[in-house]
């Protein structure tokens, strides 16, 4: 999983743009964590930035306000087990890696690790909005290094015809998710 | 389609929670607009909030920043071709309803527009929050009422089965989209 490509940064955003459910993957003085996040999405395309939310309680947002870093990682139909787990324990209490059977591999230019068998990440540095942060438990990141799977992102766009196990996950409640669907396109309407 | 149904505001998260494309839609001093946009989620459960990325050039953030209210519509498969007009045009220049096919209908608790066909409706209240409007185009709107079409939400939940037409619109680029896939269920992973 290595062999993941480099996305243009100017790009990146399309990794996200359709909606799909994270891994945010954070680091810090020898400790590392991985949580699930529905709550993520792009916020500009140059330089790139994305939101995500997450929560006073997580162990996670510890390891980011003292980091300044994270990683949103993409994972796929593959891996939804894992996903639900690593969304339903806290990483105070267990190694969240091995709770969840995950595997971190390391970032290219932060600390905080990649998610092994997920189709995208993006590495991210936190700008600072303090008071976004603490009444909306709101982080924006910069992203400074992306890659794509590419046996699902050709030529700027993901195409998951053929590797139904690699489509987005898109979480719904309660162990039920959502695999991203058919692609298509349409011509923009026109009344004459 | 006036009989879609009332959310509960506890729920209403879920209506958001797996990325979908929106419609947003505004009104003031009898203007109206309707805008596509890929970048809405969720913030919060209770109170319900969302953010939405609106740009400044916009006649929708005009009408929003005016009025303090704005619409998020979900579109469906059927749409797509409207939802593409919708974004591709500007309500500075033309009536985006009528050059993108769209009927407005009255808003329960806004004065801003529902987007007739669409399968739920989150009706918001704009959290001043001048900061992030202005360096980030962001908004966060608090939601008032909530409605979805009881074709596919049953029980708190997305189920799209058997409505294809009805499923959700998530944004590419050019002219392509994805439609929300199959929902399926998963145990959390155990090591055991």
């Amino acid at each position: 999983m290595r062999d993941l490509v480099a996305v243009d940064l100017a790009k990146c955003y399309r990794l996200l743009n359709h909606g799909p459910t994270v891994l945010v993957s954070s680091a810090h003085a020898g400790q590392q964590n991985v949580m699930a996040a529905a709550w993520a999405m792009p916020l500009d395309f140059d330089p790139p930035k994305v939101l995500v939310v997450i929560d006073k309680a997580t162990h996670t947002r510890q390891l980011m306000e003292a980091s300044g870093e994270f990683v949103l990682n993409l994972p796929c139909q593959a891996q939804a087990a894992q996903v639900l787990q690593a969304g339903s324990c806290s990483g105070k209490e267990v190694d969240k890696f091995q709770a969840s059977g995950l595997q971190a591999l390391p970032g290219d230019k932060v600390a905080a690790p990649h998610v092994a068998g997920c189709i995208a990440y993006l590495e991210c540095r936190i700008i600072s909005e303090p008071h976004n942060q603490q009444q909306y438990d709101l982080f924006i990141g910069q992203v400074v290094a992306a890659r794509a799977d590419p046996d699902v992102w050709h030529d700027g766009h993901w195409q998951f015809e053929g590797h139904d196990e690699k489509r987005s996950l898109h979480y719904i409640a309660g162990g039920n998710f959502f695999s991203i669907g058919q692609q298509f396109s349409v011509a923009p309407y026109s009344a004459s």
